[in-house]
């Protein structure tokens, strides 16, 4: 038995048997990134065996005086399928800051959904016998730090931990959640590229506003819709559509991929052409823009999804290749990021691109 | 009054009136690195107005268990003399570690000799009214956080911290001291190039056994040597030499400098050209190789200065323009650096110069 169920009933319980499910809906709201689920659920799978379930807090139960550490793993993705976390680091950075910080946390959550980082939280609350909190705080992936809905509740990232697999630790103080990103990225670089961070420790009353309720639920209940299309020999890209309420952008196959790993992140394009033409995805870490002859079909902050057109399976940024035939799913993010300070802080200009956000619908903001 | 003496006796408080000499010999033993001595007088002399003269502890005497911070500028000297650091975060830099480490630092000390990095240990020392160490863990100056004596007694470099003048903070704990200073340096760059540290806590025991006893009094001596020669229309450059124990190695004219601020540092190389042929020094922040005619005359770890042909005024490597007549001297470093470990830590290979160590008197190691 496993504690999920087919209908979005929320999950209670984090088992072995979840994690598949579990880890695949992560990709798909990761957006072509937060990490390669199939590793992400392999630490995780570690973590569950070694110290038994994890439970599940749903944001509306939490206490208020809750004392919540979100943790999660940074870097270009392109890395951490080469350089996998070690299991033991994770639970450290929550330490690190724990004792930085003179306080005993009571949840873990997560900062971001992701084929890893969904899954990261899952081994530090196991680590650390913890329950985890079924929520996250973007409700897809984002590349940088200070891209959580917390920021737009004026929570601070720091005083944050970073920790990498040699044993090497800091802890920040920053003047805003800009300076955070700026210098943890810069340690993330030195680090390999990829280091685990615990960071906008919450009160559980301020993750209660900052977070989004059920990511880990919505996760599950997409990669079992995936499974359950498979098994009836039905549409599994249009299982994760009705999923996620959102509509299906182009049909067609990968004609060319380029990506380089520079300042931190997995940075590049994807062009996607099929029988309606020709569809160039930007990204860095996640899918930002999916333009059509220079026009923008959609952008951040809402999601941009690239699956296998067969399988069903998410396709993550680093993971993209020649000749792989896919299909590009646009839909809503949390209705926060619309917001004007959700704009500036995720929108496409804040990425350099020259032009205002269309929504997953293509409607203007 | 001042508590220079023109002999090489101990200061034992450090006034404003001492500024001007100590921050000249400072730069001096930078070896062109260690920050301008004009701005690292001017700062010391903003602290000792506003808090008074500070009290100066030899080596020798200080307790077993005294509680050592060592304080410096890390970055690149191209950005320093641009980038003047704000008095109040030096010793906050003190501060945020002592609060880390919950300890309650009893004497503040140099890091290195140069410049700035001679005077914000004067300043830190003013603000937190504690006294001061005669002495430095280099000699000299280093262009690396791990160069220091004390890393030859197993002395750890971190916790340390480090602030920016934006109010930024970090504390870094690392599996080596090398780390230290590659995670320190990426914040460094990170926060514009400049930032205050404090690391290397000692007892004061590891102090006694770790620094260069009387830094600052030779600084100061020096210093006072450079004014009297020139009171006495005498021959400053000599007067520097016959200080450090030197030998004139060059007199030329400097007739090209590439520089470049990059990974952190400054770094490149000046072209002497004098009566005797053409030297060429090569530096990153401090010189670490004199060549002529690509045969080394003298390297890292001796010293390498050089002076103002007129006046004997010390010329940091982030000043050196061409038309400048100029001499240069090489002087011994402590005998510690010439040790096998000292040599790994700081020769010339280190720093990818495909030589063996050349002493200040041409000897071979």
């Amino acid at each position: 038995m496993t504690g999920l169920l087919a209908s979005p009933a929320a999950l209670t319980t984090v088992t072995v048997d979840d994690l598949p499910a579990l880890a695949r809906g992560a990709a798909v709201l990761g957006t072509g990134g937060g990490g390669d689920p199939y590793i992400g659920r392999l630490l995780a799978e570690q973590a569950l065996r070694e110290f038994g379930p994890v439970p599940l807090v749903s944001v509306a139960d939490l206490p208020a005086d809750a004392c919540v550490f979100p943790v999660a793993m940074m870097g270009a993705p392109t890395v951490m399928v080469e350089k996998t976390p070690s299991v033991e680091i994770i639970g450290h950075a929550v330490t690190v800051l724990a004792q930085y910080l003179g306080v005993t946390p009571t949840h873990i959550a997560c900062i971001e959904a992701g084929g890893i980082n969904s899954t990261i939280p899952i081994v530090a609350a196991a680590q650390l016998g913890l329950p985890l909190v079924d929520g996250d705080a973007m409700g897809r992936a984002f590349p940088e730090l200070q891209m959580v809905l917390p920021t737009l509740d004026g929570i601070a990232a720091t005083p944050m931990s970073i920790a990498d697999e040699k044993g090497n630790t800091g802890v920040l103080s920053t003047v805003d959640n800009q300076w955070s990103e700026s210098l943890a990225r810069s340690l993330t670089i030195t680090m390999g590229c990829s280091a685990i961070i615990s960071n906008y420790v919450m009160t559980g009353a301020q993750a209660a506003g900052g977070l989004v309720a059920g990511t880990l639920s919505l996760c599950a209940t997409i990669g079992r819709a995936v499974e359950d299309a498979r098994e009836v020999h039905g549409d599994p890209v249009e299982a994760v559509r009705s999923t996620l309420g959102g509509r299906l952008l182009h049909t067609g196959k990968v004609v060319d991929v380029a990506r380089r790993t520079t300042t931190g992140f997995a940075r590049g394009e994807a062009t996607i052409t099929g029988a309606d033409g020709t569809v160039v995805l930007n990204f860095q870490n996640e899918h930002l823009v999916a333009w059509r002859e220079g026009i923008p079909l959609v952008t951040t902050p809402d999601l941009i999804v690239v699956l296998d057109s067969d399988t069903g399976e998410p396709v993550t940024t680093e993971t993209l290749h020649f000749g792989h035939r896919v299909c590009v799913l646009a839909a809503p993010a949390d209705e926060r990021w619309h917001s004007p300070h959700g704009i500036a802080l995720a929108g496409p200009r804040y990425f350099g691109y020259d032009t205002d956000p269309v929504r997953w619908n293509g409607a203007a903001r």
